[in-house]
């Protein structure tokens, strides 16, 4: 079965477009504009977002927000992870984090399924690592050359998309999504 | 005559209200609770926050919005100053800026002042500077520690109020809407 996925991202497409195709869903790209709400709370963002895009979508569709959140940053820069990296780059991370010891972080997604008429669901997905202390890779996109998931030693841009599904937070909230999807539309 | 400041920020308004204080304006301050769209455009978020409290305040108000724009750091924080600087503060930016030789920035502030059944009006202010090497002084808030405005050698946060009014990005804007203000109104 078809589904939408509103973003401008290209990257998290294709890991979407590559789980979900597993489960028998077949993902198109859309980029519907919808304005994002300044808020701390990524789990927010993501709904409100779906909550527009569902007075302009026709059809179903999911649509997702994510963000690195370093623990001795106070979670920096989290919800604004895009626009912290389109200013100042994985670098300045590692600025920030030079000679500090605690370099967990995790990554959090919120993904929002959106059906007209029958409104917004979220799910969500988390995982924990550590900044490496120098980019490494060339895959993915965004912070993907720092971070090391836990119980790898490569960082995300080092894997292939299907090695970085087997960790990501993305992964992790579309799998419980799909999980959830598959099993309402059988019932149908 | 009166006028209402949304604004949850102390700071802003005090400033704010010994400015127009000298136009006659007395100013009074409405926390209105409005959410602010993300943007990477200033003037875009101040519109459209105004265009919002439109919709609840029930009287003239203005609403303003400002940002540090660092420009070796490609205008980091900018739009997201207060965020950023409630997750890693002066410290962070300072160690972003370590060993550069360049440290011109400059504040920027967009007040949209609105008016229920007569819409919304922008002003902006702008003051360029250097970020000094180390935080110095206690008064203002956010990065004014950071801050030495071009014809200074203090930081804002070593100022009075009345002092940093004679430099800053708001100060500029506010007079630019005072003298409209005043004009539109004495023309009524």
């Amino acid at each position: 079965m078809k589904l939408i996925f509103v973003t401008g991202n290209p990257g998290k497409f294709l890991e979407a477009k590559e789980l979900l195709g597993k489960y028998g869903i077949r993902l198109e790209q859309a980029d519907i504009e919808v304005t994002e709400p300044q808020s701390d709370d990524l789990e927010e963002v993501a709904v409100k977002c779906a909550e527009e895009a569902l007075k302009k979508a026709g059809e179903r569709f999911i649509i997702e927000d994510s963000g690195l959140f370093v623990n001795s940053l106070n979670g920096f820069p989290g919800v604004y992870s895009s626009y912290v990296h389109r200013k100042i780059g994985c670098e300045g991370i590692l600025r920030l984090l030079a000679g500090s010891a605690d370099r967990s972080a995790y990554f959090m997604a919120a993904l929002a399924y959106g059906e007209p008429g029958s409104g917004v669901r979220l799910f969500t997905g988390r995982v924990d690592g550590n900044v490496a202390t120098e980019p490494r890779g060339k895959s993915g996109f965004g912070y993907d050359p720092l971070f090391i998931p836990f119980g790898s030693h490569s960082t995300f841009a080092e894997m292939s998309i299907e090695e970085k599904n087997k960790f990501s937070h993305r992964a992790k909230a579309l799998k419980a999504f799909a999980s959830w999807f598959l099993k309402k539309y059988e019932r149908k």
